[in-house]
């Protein structure tokens, strides 16, 4: 009895301990849609969220997967706060009404772990880095070619410098672009900001300017739930997708768009699964990519290197990144050294770790602005 | 009492001939997320939902503003079907949750009625028109530039014919294509699927080829709800949005597209507010557009005319189109009556009405159709 009270009054002091850290500064997201005032989050990563519920017995809202009670006030609005902070940057988001899982209607819809939902986006000290400034603006283009390979039509989606409309004799470098597993094509200019990214990184000077070609990596309709659970996910986005690159994506790009045609001047990177895509199609084509990016999806070993001879020697850069929240992870190999190793092999690697991210798009965000400045100099 | 009897009796009659007559056809609609097979349609327009929420005490869906039951079985899935059909094409809808609206997590999202938002695409018996066929395709592009007026970025979207990359001497003319009141520079390529409208008209050789512009012609932030609800809205669209397109968007698209630059070759149409913006701009500006198109958004009248000598003089095509749910409507004056008689005044105009269909995509995507065939031929 006198232990669960010595427990009771310790765990007393710890939460007011806990509230009073909780700064009161919350802001409205950059993510809300038009004139709503919640979610909200502080300075510390803390979320506060409010619905007008009258009727419904309980209101959670959910992170990342992760549940936070909300509370009734007498007018039927609930309200309640995160119980721990998230990292800088996008997170998948929804509120639970009496048990149903929905998208939050105060928040705007991005496509990401496998559907249309609502995110939050929080603030970042280095958000300007994605942020929509006033520069030279380049283009989206949302294009639709048929494959050659499955007969369906893809959905691929360009990015085109500031001044590709201008200078109609210059040609481009290309980088292609991937997402990751259950995210699609949408993801690197929707949730990746790739386009004010590269803007940003070109009206500064700090990157060659080049055109970026993001096409869904993982699996297109028909599919049915069943085929993905036995595995067609895989077989789609290891078997099929280089086959669609190769034949399909890089000829329509190369005769549509002014890019140079050589392997110079054609990089392939991708996050988590479009990293593991990646690391698997320029070992099998290194006279292809000339440069490649793996963020968040392994590594290129030593053992790589001495099963493909051919890649050491068309290789001229190789960018592997991480979250630091991932490394921290001991499972996992430390990639840093992985990458110390390669480099004594004579391969132009660099690597990268985004401070306190993990899996996610800040981590990928600060990527491709690194990877960026590294590409086509050489 | 007996009264009473024999009304019930009616009424049961009435309600099992009702329910008798609803087609069991249903099938997943085209505006659903990946693999969900709810919400339904059939062949009528009758729509069928299923949530599964076994918490809930109260479970319904709107489309279009109107209220559906739904009711539970023993396993938790709520089950109903709209009392009337729904027109072919577009609809907002969203699910209800013990009084809390939301969106459907099953359906896709659109901008649309002042938010993003879920809805119903339900078949219509022409959709091979915005269909994605296996023709060439052409780009949607997504831009930013910054206004002179306002000093806000634009989010503009741009549609360029399939080979405007291929031969880069060719210049081609311009249609500047507006939304309506809460909608916003999404949807005519989203909803409107102009997009497909003009590669499916360009292959089958039923249209010259042009570029469509679309641009926010309502508001951009930051405008409060405070000053929406004083009339802000209407202020920025009539007030600010035709310098905005005349200083900004105009000189923009003709310095970094392949455009004519002359008012033969420019185009001004919109939907709803759109069109009485086109109206408006093209009465004040003859000298701009000589072709013209208000679909659900008034008519250039006789009186016009007499007022704005300069318009007969320099319009070489003015479209009117309406649904004809719209116009059954007592409250107009009919559309067609006033097209007559611009006619015979001697301006080159059309009347096209939709047919089922009311205020809502369906008429405009049409109008589109339609509209499009008649462009830039003289």
């Amino acid at each position: 009895m006198k232990k669960t009270l010595i427990l009771f009054v310790v765990a007393l002091v710890f939460s007011s301990v806990a509230s009073a850290q909780i700064k009161e500064d919350f802001v409205s997201l950059s993510s809300n849609q038009w004139g709503k005032e919640y979610p909200k989050a502080n300075s510390e990563g803390y979320v506060r969220n409010q619905v007008y519920a009258p009727q419904a017995c309980r209101v959670e809202f959910q992170i990342n997967g992760k549940v936070f009670p909300m509370s009734k006030d007498a007018e039927g609005y609930w309200t309640g706060t995160s119980t721990e902070p998230f990292d800088e940057g996008n997170h998948y988001y929804a509120i639970i009404i009496d048990g149903v899982e929905v998208p939050d209607p105060n928040s705007r819809f991005l496509y990401g772990s496998g559907a249309e939902r609502t995110q939050i986006e929080l603030p970042a000290h280095d958000q300007d880095k994605y942020a929509l400034r006033d520069v030279p603006h380049g283009q989206i283009r949302e294009l639709y070619i048929k494959s050659s390979v499955t007969g369906e039509h893809r959905h691929i989606f360009v990015y085109t410098p500031p001044m590709y409309d201008k200078d109609l004799k210059k040609r481009y470098p290309v980088l292609y672009l991937q997402h990751g597993y259950t995210e699609n094509e949408t993801g690197w200019s929707r949730q990746g900001r790739c386009g004010f990214i590269m803007d940003n990184l070109i009206a500064d000077g700090k990157c060659v300017p080049f055109i970026i070609v993001m096409e869904n990596g993982e699996t297109s309709h028909p599919f049915t739930m069943e085929e993905r659970k036995n595995g067609s996910m895989n077989r789609q986005a290891f078997q099929k997708f280089p086959e669609i690159l190769i034949k399909d994506v890089i000829p329509y790009i190369e005769s549509n768009f002014r890019t140079y045609t050589d392997s110079r001047h054609r990089a392939l990177a991708g996050l988590s699964m479009g990293g593991m895509q990646t690391r698997q199609i320029s070992l099998a084509h290194p006279e292809l990519f000339s440069q490649i990016g793996l963020f968040s999806g392994g590594t290129i070993s030593e053992k790589d290197l001495q099963e493909n001879p051919e890649f050491l020697k068309h290789n001229r850069l190789t960018f592997i990144s991480y979250g630091s929240r991932e490394v921290e992870n001991p499972r996992w190999t430390a990639p840093e050294e992985v990458v110390r190793k390669v480099k004594e092999l004579g391969l132009n690697a660099y690597y990268y770790e985004s401070p306190l991210t993990a899996h996610e798009w800040q981590t990928w965000r600060r990527s491709l602005y690194e990877f960026a400045q590294l590409l086509f100099r050489k």
